[in-house]
């Protein structure tokens, strides 16, 4: 699916503890289906450490390549945190205290009583001409710097940023997807499903196999803008694997 | 952490379902532990689509920067197992039938009484030059090309395959992690843990901040190559904590 109405985005989740294996990354997803939504297709994702350099040759290479990239992670208080400095010297801009960004903690701290210290005040820092992405759970905000939205780790807050940003955002009709799961191995369903594909290049057709309970399955999932003719062809894949004997199934919530 | 004494890997997850959101990455997690155990550091992931100019880029870049690359998905049966083709293009080599490949999965399809169709045999294409990886699930190999690991995207799957390639890497000392949680929030001892960073740079220190009923917690990650240094660090991370009137406690197991 390649639609030249849809605008493009790419993500880059910076933090050691998804790379470790520790943490296993929960925004993504949830990313990738608001941008679906309003006509975005995410189109690359890159995870990268704590570690500047990185940081800052894969956010070059994302924003000169897609219409849009969100960062994740690296925006707290602590020494692991240096998304925001990567951010100006990526952008060959300056970084120092936003004075919005410094009332709003000042306020957020001293009604938490909770003492402002010089860790916290990191969080004050923003690049030059950047601007603020409100943050209504704990009051450090993200920000926006040109295409480039960054945006923090956990995935509440990062939710509650990413609904302030979708508003301000361009993209196109809404990427739908349906899906058709059959008890029938891939493979003989394959052929009928390249076919399928070629006669309707506008929309993505993907086969994804499952095992379970020592049956092979498979779910044939469309992906387009146009509601209707997902519709449709979903109808024509259920028909292909009634026609050869399978049956439509629920996809087991989880494979073996 | 770099330890000079450790190798490098990357990932490459190859497949639309990740990047639309659609499906949530679990192989990641498992093999970069896997790696970490064997002294194998994972420095960077990237998922891109089902697109070949994407996945011949991407494999390119990586391999040329680290010691081992790993890729998961695109090795079925279906259109859109794109992932050999793109290898041996990567690799500039010729692709076709091995026969390793095709005699075992003509004794997996006729001990299944499954056809051994036209879509199935596209699972015995292999880079010229590739050496195969065995799939104790279900049959078709994955393969090595060079420093190029080539497996399955399904993690049963993955997993098996990933078990008999392990043996065969050069890694360096495990690295191991232990962690501290805090029920303090964690601007409240960050000086004190970049502090305990900059005195012992060959371990990597990690703040995780969550909140659970309302309260802000964090967790303390130490990882490196010498158990002995990380429980001590531990000690002092948890000294600390208690120090300045927080408690030790388990991490809540989901954010809220």
């Amino acid at each position: 699916m390649s639609s030249p109405e849809l605008k493009s985005a790419a993500m880059l989740l910076i933090g050691d503890e998804i790379l470790s294996g520790r943490t296993r990354d929960a925004n993504l997803s949830h990313i990738a289906q608001e941008l679906g939504q309003i006509g975005i297709a995410m189109r690359e994702a890159r995870i990268v450490p704590d570690i500047d350099v990185e940081i800052i040759n894969a956010v070059n290479e994302l924003r000169a390549r897609y219409d849009y990239v969100f960062t994740t992670g690296g925006i707290g208080p602590t020494h692991d945190d240096i998304t925001a400095d990567c951010i100006a010297r990526a952008f060959g801009v300056g970084i120092g205290p936003h004075p919005e960004a410094v009332r709003r903690l000042e306020a957020h701290y001293e009604a938490a009583q909770v003492e402002f210290n010089a860790a916290r005040q990191r969080m004050t820092r923003i690049p030059d001409g950047a601007e603020l992405i409100d943050n209504p759970v704990s009051a450090a905000p993200g920000f926006r710097m040109e295409n480039v939205f960054v945006m923090a780790g956990i995935p509440k807050i990062m939710q509650a940023m990413l609904a302030g940003v979708l508003p301000q955002l361009a993209g196109g009709p809404a990427i739908t997807s349906v899906s058709v799961t059959g008890n029938v191995p891939e493979g003989t369903i394959a052929d009928a499903m390249e076919a399928l594909q070629a006669q309707n290049p506008e929309i993505s057709i993907g086969l994804y196999p499952y095992y379970a309970a020592g049956q092979a399955g498979v779910s044939v999932v469309l992906r387009g803008t146009d509601p209707d003719q997902l519709a449709r062809l979903a109808d024509t894949v259920a028909d292909h694997i009634t026609s050869i004997g399978g049956s439509i199934v629920e996809r087991p919530s989880r494979d073996e």
